[in-house]
């Protein structure tokens, strides 16, 4: 039934199996920050979607997604800028493929920092400055641009689930905005 | 039937289960690359591997092997390594979780530089330095050190399959010994 | 006239060269977040500093000091580790010369978030765990290990001068831990 | 009379006075590996400088200089980049302050894989892609880009001098290139 998954993800897998597969594997992920760049490389501000969560809550969230079978790194954090960015987005792909942190996404809340009721996801995070025009695509709702001092002052972190503040926080950190 | 496969990483795959699942799904792996430090830190030796390959031809490599479901990463290297060698190596398993590189390895050789027949894997690659007694278990035949120089300069690295001996190099140019 | 620079750093500087030096060129330093580690590589605590501010105050502080000409980062790092926390510390230095974050020093406060009045310093930043004991030297007052919990909620880390909590953050993120 | 020296450095050193600072300090320096990336990230080729060695041999060398007191570290990759390329070259500066390797440059070889014999520098190597036009500037005769591939086969790293060839294995192994 689910439409987004046949749409984004290929029609490979029949109603309920990939459910079944999440029970049975870690699925491996992407997670990737969004970001403005100053010149000289500074991060300016970070781009947080707003979307429906599985609950129905409107949450932010950054760019998410599954490595599909076959699928490089690199195509996967393509494929997943494009779907929730738009085409016009102008990613810049990192050149290195290690990630400045793993994500380790698990359905019980406490066994690490981040959860997902779906499965256990292990997810590698990456900044993507974005240089392009971003519009929000399928089931985001929205795209904002904060300011990295907004970020350190707002409660606009704790809009997210999941973990994705933590990630949004150790990119800062990684890029030594925080 | 692999009774490997059943020992070592749980009994809850169905004979053929597994090999289904590797058709659809990447696979969470570890790489790790024993080594043996100096009081500084320096990497002084690598200890290799001698295995029998899935062809029968004997190889030289790392530890290596998948996550499983609702493991953490952690859990993962220490397993692994306790696995290949033994329960008295001492590892130390690095702060970070961000790997030093990682690997993709896909079926069809030349989309990466890694391949696995079976398998679309998705591997974090970790160094680990081991300050205790190694001893190969289970399918390993042999774990030998090499000193950094030897690398360098034999053909040990060419003994290796799938790229393993990249993630070597890789592990030697991130630890500034190459 | 500095007896503390003589002892610790070699008594090649006249009185006051120094200070001119520091005028001239920016300084190379080490900046080193002291931890103890559980056996699976997560940080359970870090270890911070009672000392003596130039101002006279009493401050938190991580280890931190020069890179002396002629030294290697190892050096300066095992040199630092064993004049602040003692002989017997046995600090695991990192593998890898790659820092987790560089911090950069100014006297002009906003110029990073990083300051000191005494210099322009480049700061290479290192967790390094310790599995022995320590036992503070020389103008350090005094060791304490902080739990992880802990740091993330008390008011410790605003003890802290110059941009080491920031330092700290930052390795916490790096490490996983926060 | 180093006229280069004043022009791209400032002129407030005396004749003779930087010599003297390099025999009593290690020096900050930034290494800068300037790469063409494919729009996936992949990096393609890599751009090396032809430029007469202090000796008066011609040799192959990548972007590299001095951190000045009082600038950062961004600037001084900025300033770098356009000196050695240009000021229409459009560097993409890292986001983050972490280098992917740091190379010790000691006068007496041997003492680590790097060597000048001018001073003790300590080096922050980052990989830059660069979108726009290069052209080569002051000092440098010529900048060739460089396939990946004809890196690995060709003898061109064998041109470099002081551990630069080590420097550009190093960034393309970080970069999953070699």
């Amino acid at each position: 039934m689910s439409r987004t998954a046949v749409d984004s993800e290929g029609a490979w897998f029949e109603p309920g199996e990939m459910d079944a597969l999440r029970r049975k594997l870690p699925i491996p992920y992407v997670d990737i920050v969004p970001v403005r760049t100053d010149v000289d490389g500074t991060i300016q501000q970070v781009g947080l979607l707003l979307r429906a969560s599985g609950e129905g809550r409107i949450v932010r969230a950054i760019v998410s997604g599954r490595i599909l079978v076959h699928e490089t790194i690199r195509e996967a954090i393509t494929r997943h800028v494009e779907k929730d960015l738009g085409p016009m987005a102008l990613p810049r792909i990192p050149v290195s493929p290690a990630p400045f942190t793993v994500a380790e996404y698990f359905p019980t809340p406490g066994q690490s920092l981040f959860t997902d009721d779906r499965q256990h996801a292990v997810s590698l995070a990456y900044i993507v400055p974005v240089d392009g025009e971003c519009a929000p695509q399928e089931d985001a709702l929205e795209l904002t641009w904060y300011d990295v001092a907004e970020l350190r002052q707002s409660s606009v972190l704790e809009e997210m689930e999941g973990g994705h503040d933590v990630i949004v926080r150790r990119a800062l950190s990684f890029a030594g905005a925080l």
